[in-house]
């Protein structure tokens, strides 16, 4: 920010100062996007550290507080702590005010604050897909951001003005936007994220109930495949499950195709039928080069 | 190597030159390790790339003609090709002739080389943990082994004299070596390796049979935890359909642990209970730490 501009907003509340509001934060900050920060956390440990590291101008437990004045609202708590925070806080938005979130879910954010919010102020969800194994103020990052997609799925008759300003905020993080339905959102997702997830999780659980000597081997011996699930599988532990209990109907869908297929891998296995196995394997190598060639790796 | 010291083999046959075979030729060139090296491949192409790439000192199709006179046979083809290249080179071996391999699977290669191989061969299997995604002479690069465990599975008896020398082998390349009992290898690697990425296999063939129309999507969002499942699913169809079907009962025993695992997430999701998915999140993230305090990442 030069000092003729004026900041894209000129108060910001953060609800939750973990790794991505923290992060958001601290773009906002190196950006001037935003005249005052005020960050929202149940813990006073974490709205301390949020001070200390300079990711906000104030740190208050009460969202109520939080909120006052504020013109845009970031929901950035794991999804299943949205509508408590929205139920506290509805009464004391602004009129005008935007709320928006990060959630990695999109139907059952719209469909939890929807009736929470008063009228005059604008819903705009958003996910910024981007993301660490860590947790915690301390976990974040400006550039986490940089080169990723932002998802805006804001409903039917939003405030257009709302969804540009939001656009604008995460194109300064460095990501490009991407404006999609929320039903649409909620089954790529599950399809490229929560399942995975999901999988990862169980994989690492497996691993972890196997008699106690292999342990320090599976350790060892990790680089074999194991360990890149093992970083999937340590995201945080809260946000997953509101993930997985807030898109469910995506991710049993999914997860329904996915158990079929594995079973067709292995009737394959143990018939010894190495055609099956070998035609999948081809196909899937050749998924990975559209990876690479939408430059996602 | 100095001019005053030895090779530690006069003449190595590398059966096979794809990414692990090329990778130890261009490791034995570096530091001296052999006197001659014969690469052996089916395919042409292959040979001339290797021979042009300097992996190698001489290129055969020949099995025979390729372990004629060699201290040192290493079998770096998939697993499922051993036994008819055995077969093809057993009575051109020499006397005294260490035979070794870099397959992922050690007591199905044990079973296979036991009754080709003639008396006064010696037989030492070995795995290097190491690998990326890329196939084929042109991408092994001398580095692949550095800082990675390679497990050796010396049967009952095996020669001391050539364990030893194989040890030194991949210690120069960089690696940890370890001794292992070949079914405690195969247990043990059906967790770290085999399940991951039959898993990774599934879940991208999943994705790729979903309506064609989501498939670019799932290509530009990747980055949410799809995209480390593609990598993995992008290794060489050939060597893993190998490897599936010559550890099938290790593989489908880990298979069932996490099918069983996968259905109680499947039921806690579909019950709304958080409780156990989060205290399996927990859990698996106390894992991390553990592969991250082992500096396997």
């Amino acid at each position: 920010m030069t000092k003729n501009e004026s900041p894209l907003f000129d108060r910001v509340a953060l609800i939750g100062v973990g790794l991505i509001g923290a992060s958001l934060g601290l773009v906002m900050k190196r950006e001037g996007l935003a005249g005052h920060v005020v960050g929202c956390a149940r813990s006073q440990a974490t709205l301390d550290k949020a001070l200390e590291l300079g990711i906000v101008d104030e740190a208050v437990a009460d969202p109520a507080a939080a909120v006052k004045d504020a013109d845009l609202v970031m929901l950035c708590t794991p999804v299943g702590a949205f509508a408590a925070a929205a139920a506290a806080m509805a009464e004391h938005l602004k009129p005008g005010a935007i709320v928006s979130d990060v959630g990695s879910v999109k139907q059952a954010v719209i469909a939890d604050l929807t009736p929470l919010l008063p009228e005059g102020v604008h819903l705009v969800p958003g996910h910024p897909i981007a993301g660490t194994e860590h947790s915690g103020p301390q976990a974040g990052f400006a550039d986490l951001f940089k080169g990723r997609w932002c998802i805006l799925t804001p409903p039917e008759g939003a405030d257009a003005g709302a969804v540009e300003k939001l656009s604008h905020l995460w194109t300064r993080a460095g990501m490009e936007v991407e404006i999609m339905d929320a039903e649409h959102h909620d089954v790529v997702l599950a399809v490229t994220s929560h399942l995975p997830h999901l999988i990862a999780y169980t994989i690492v659980g497996t691993a972890f109930d196997l008699e106690e000597s292999i342990m320090p081997e599976v350790f060892k011996f990790a680089a074999g495949g194991f360990r890149d699930f093992t970083r999937i599988a340590a995201s945080d532990p809260v946000m997953w499950r509101d993930i997985f209990l807030k898109n469910s109907d995506a991710v049993l869908d999914m997860l329904s195709c996915f158990t079929a297929d594995l079973d067709t891998l292995k009737h394959a296995i143990r018939q010894g039928d190495g055609k099956t196995l070998e035609d999948l394997f081809t196909r899937t190598r050749a998924i990975r080069k559209g990876v690479v060639e939408a430059h996602q790796d």
